[in-house]
C-alpha cells in the first residue's frame, strides 16, 4: 500500500535536457506504482513567483499527491529544503517561498520537515540537481515506503520562507492590483478577485474604468471573453476566480504591453439605471 | 471494469500554464485507472482546422479511447459540447468542427449527444475553462462509470458541425489542393492523396511540376525525403498517406514560404521511356 | 509476465505534431501494461550528437527499460534499425552512433540484432515513420511478449556504428575540450570530465583559465553556480561530473557565444598557499 498514488512535479528544468526524465526515472526505481503528473517544466529560469502562482492554481485539481516543486536559483546554498503538509497532500521543495502560495490554498501548512535525513537521498548528490538528488527521490520515498517524520527535523511551520501575497488594496470604488500572470493566449491575470470587483460595484454586464501605466481604458465587465466581438478588450472572472483582462481571439498583454508584476487598477462605472 | 483504458487529449492549451494539468487532475480524481495520452497542446490557439488535422492523423494509431479535444475558440458562447461515438471510440469537445476529420477517419458518427448533463460536469463551472470544468469530467465518467447515453440529450449527427473536407481537385494531369499541415520539420503536407497523384499519373522515380504561388519547379517524386541529397527539394507520400513537399535535412515550409492554407498544385510530367 | 516495466522515448519529433503520440498509442495497443517515460523530444532536428549526449545522461537514473531513440537523418535508407542490449536495458533506434554513448555509459553493447524480423513491425511500414512503424512496435513486443533474438539477425557488436568519443586532450596543466550541450539555463557542458580538472591540478575553491575562441577569462572555479555572486560566471563541475560554465542567475552560452562544438580549454593556475 502506498500513502500517495500520485505525484505531482512542477520545475523551470525546460523540455529539451535530460533533467525532468532524469527525474521521473529516479521516481519510477523508488516508488514504480506512483503516477506522476506534470504540472509543467516551463517556468522561465528561476521565476519562483510564477512557479508559486502556477503550482497555487493547480493544485485544487489535482488528487491528492506528494507535489514536488523546483524553482531553485540558491540550489546548493544555504536554502534547505522542505517537506510540508497541507490539506491532504504533502509539498516538497526549497523553502524559497515557492511552496508558500499552494501550501496557503491547501489550508496553510499543518507540519514541517527540514529535509536532512540522507537515507531518503540518492546515494550521491550533486551540489546543482537536488531535484533529482534529493527533491524527488524524498517525495517518492514518502509516497511509498516512509512516514513524514522520516524526511528530517522538524521544524515550526512558522518558520517556512513564505511570498508575500500578491498585492492588492480596495478602496470605494477602486481595486488596485498587479499583473500576477500572463497566459500563453496573452490573457492578463490580476491579483484582484471576484469579491474585490464585486465589493468596489462592478457587475458582470457594465463597464470598468481601467488603469495601466498612463493609460486610461473604459472596458466591458463580462462574465467570459466570448461575450466580446473578436478583437475586442474585455474585464472578466477567470478559471481561478481572478479579474483578468483579455483580447477575444487575441493577445491582450501584447495589445497593453502588460508583463507579470505590472499596476493595474479598475474602478467601477456607476451604471445608469435601465428600466 | 472501466468501459475505456484510455483517455487522449488534444488542446490549444500550451504546456506553461496550469491548464493541462488541472485537466489531467480532474481526469486522476475521476478515473484513477484510466490512463491519458497526450495528443499534442501546442495548437495554435483557437486554430480548429489544425487541431483537426493533427487529431485525425493521430488516433487511427491510439488504442480505443476517450479522445478528448478541446480547440475552442467559442467557449462559453451558444456552441454546444458533444459527446459522439464512431468506431470503437468515443470523441469529446466543443461541437465546432474540431472532432469531424477525426470521427470520419473513424468511420464516421454513430451517434452524438449534447452535453447537457450536470451530473457529470465538476460541481463548479467557469465559462472560460470548459475542458477543465466540462469536457474532461464528462470523458473520464464516461471512461469508466457512466454510458455514453448519460451524457445528455441525443442529437441527430446529421446536425453536428463538420469542416470542410480538406479542398482537393484532380483533372486530367492535374490534382490541385492546398497546404494541410506544416510539421516541426518544415515538411509541408498537401491535402493531396497518394492516390490523387496516382491517378494524375505521378509515379515513383519520376519528377512533378509543383505551383504555388507564382514558383513553377519541377521536383523529383520519390517515395522517402531520404531518396535525394541532403539540401535538395523533394515530393513524396507521408507518413499518412499525403502528397508532401520536403527538403532532405532542410525546412521546406521556409524555402518556399508556404503556410497552412497556401494553394499547390502538382502535375505529371510525362517520362521518356527508359529501356 | 513483462520483461520491461518502461520505455523511455527520445526523439527530435518535437511536441506540436502527431508523431510522439502516435508512437505512445502503438506502444499502449501492443504493450499496455508498460509505461512509457518521455526523455526529451526537443531533440534539434536531425542533431544525432545531440540525441546521443541527451540519452547517456538520462539512462543512468531510468529504470531498467527499453529505451527507444530516433533521431534518423537516414531515415527509409539504408542504415539499418538494431537493438541492443547493454547492462540490464534494450536501446533501440536507428544504427548511426544515436544510441552509442548511453549503450557505453551502460557498460558496453552485449548482444546486438538488426532489426529484421517485420513480424513485431506494424503491418504497413512506411519509409519515412519508422518510430511508428517499426521501431515503437518491436520495443513494445520486446518489453512484452518477445526475446531479444526475435528482433531480427544477430549482428557483431563490432559492427555497431559509433559516434567518436566526445574530444578532450590532457596535458600538464591544460585540459583541451569543446562544448557537449548548453542545456536550458545556458549551462555551456564541456566533454572535460571533474578527473581531468582534478589531474591538471585544478581545485574547488581555485580559479581557472579559461580558452574559448580568442578569448582568454580567469574564472573562479566552484562546487556550484550558487558559489558566486549573481551575474557572475563560474567553472564547475555539473550534475553529471562534467566541467561546465555558468552564470549564476544568467546565461553562460549566450554571454560567451558558445555553441555546441565550440573548442575550450581550462588550464590550472597556481594557488598561492594562504597560510
Amino acid at each position: 500500500m502506498t500513502h500517495f498514488r500520485y505525484l505531482s512535479f512542477l520545475t523551470d528544468y525546460g523540455l529539451e535536457d535530460s533533467y525532468v526524465a532524469a527525474c521521473h526515472g529516479v521516481g519510477a526505481r523508488i516508488a514504480p506504482d506512483v503516477d506522476i503528473i506534470d504540472v509543467t517544466h516551463l517556468v522561465p529560469p528561476g521565476d519562483v513567483r510564477r512557479g508559486a502562482a502556477v503550482l497555487a492554481q493547480t493544485v485544487p485539481y489535482l488528487p491528492p499527491a506528494v507535489h514536488v516543486a523546483v524553482v531553485d536559483p540558491g540550489v546548493g546554498t544555504a536554502r534547505r529544503g522542505v517537506a510540508v503538509a497541507a490539506g491532504d497532500s504533502l509539498f516538497i521543495g526549497p523553502d524559497n517561498g515557492l511552496l508558500s502560495w499552494a501550501v496557503t490554498a491547501s489550508g496553510g501548512a499543518a507540519r514541517a520537515f527540514s529535509l536532512t535525513n540522507r537515507q531518503l537521498w540518492l546515494d550521491r548528490v550533486t551540489p546543482t540537481f537536488h531535484g533529482r538528488d534529493i527533491f524527488m527521490p524524498v517525495a517518492a520515498h514518502l509516497a511509498t515506503d516512509a512516514d513524514l517524520a522520516a524526511a528530517g527535523d522538524e521544524i515550526d511551520v512558522a518558520d517556512l520562507v513564505t511570498l508575500p501575497a500578491p498585492e492588492r488594496l480596495v478602496r470605494d470604488f477602486t481595486a488596485e492590483g498587479e499583473v500576477l500572470t500572463v497566459d500563453r493566449f496573452g490573457n492578463v491575470q490580476l491579483t484582484i478577485t471576484a469579491a474585490d470587483a464585486a465589493q468596489i460595484g462592478v457587475t458582470s454586464g457594465g463597464a470598468v474604468l481601467v488603469h495601466c501605466g498612463r493609460r486610461q481604458l473604459t472596458l466591458p465587465y463580462r462574465n467570459m471573453f466570448g461575450a466580446v466581438a473578436t478583437g475586442e478588450l474585455v474585464v472578466y472572472v477567470d478559471s481561478v476566480g481572478l479579474v483578468s483582462i483579455a483580447v477575444n481571439g487575441g493577445n491582450a498583454a501584447q495589445r497593453l504591453g502588460l508583463p507579470p508584476g505590472a499596476r493595474v487598477s479598475i474602478t467601477a462605472i456607476p451604471q445608469t439605471i435601465h428600466g
